[in-house]
């Protein structure tokens, strides 16, 4: 299989600060990247140490959200450098991947 | 801790293209990969562009979908090999790991 | 974008081993982690080759289970030392990475 080199990266939030909509607007308006993906956690906890998570009988309205996506390294680079500003340390994880072409 | 090294999958597909059952098929019976786990996606697009969402008021059919597993890197490079023709470029990433022994 | 290297770490297990809250309690009050995030599959097999699945017909309570983790790479080290007695070979998975800071 032929591949590519990527970047991956991983934006950890949660519903309740209510980015996803912008964010998915901007990777895909903006930035055009080539996929994105919005996973919803079942529990977890941030740096504040409070436990999100979701029950039949409690139905958390903050769960934790992961939005997921790749592209090559440069541009991925200059993602990153804009989106900076938009979430707190220790949010924002990527790695170097491949990816097939 | 001791480890060995392994390559990480992940293949992006969406519910409607219906691969799930088939790639789980091979990768058990034909490949025997050690483990699979496939999550579903709540929101994404692809290179098409096209949103890729559910909520409470418009449940998609189409929802993204990861395929994910693990092996050894000969084995995983092998799989990938074969696999290459079932997916479009751009849609099946891998990256270098360790798995606890 | 500033970061710093972290190691990322999946842990694979199913809803049925009953080890999420023990886990989470762990990683949050014993090593103070600085984020946890826990996801459900919709389908998967480990080494047993045994299939966990959920549909709408047949609803497993042995959903595969993935819990997410970052932190720096000396604190990781030593957590994964400490936990892997607690986890059969090819189930703790991990991989470095960048985050922002």
């Amino acid at each position: 299989m032929k591949t590519k080199k990527v970047t991956m990266v991983r934006i950890y939030c949660t519903e309740g600060q209510g980015k996803l909509k912008e964010m998915l607007s901007r990777l895909h308006d903006d930035y055009k990247v080539s996929g994105v993906t919005v996973f919803r956690g079942v529990a977890g906890f941030g740096a504040s140490g409070q436990l999100h998570s979701s029950s039949l009988l409690d139905i958390s309205l903050d769960l934790p959200q992961v939005i997921e996506f790749f592209d090559e390294q440069d541009k991925i680079a200059e993602i990153l450098a804009e989106l900076a500003d938009s979430f707190k340390p220790g949010h924002v994880v990527s790695w170097q991947a491949e990816v097939n072409i």
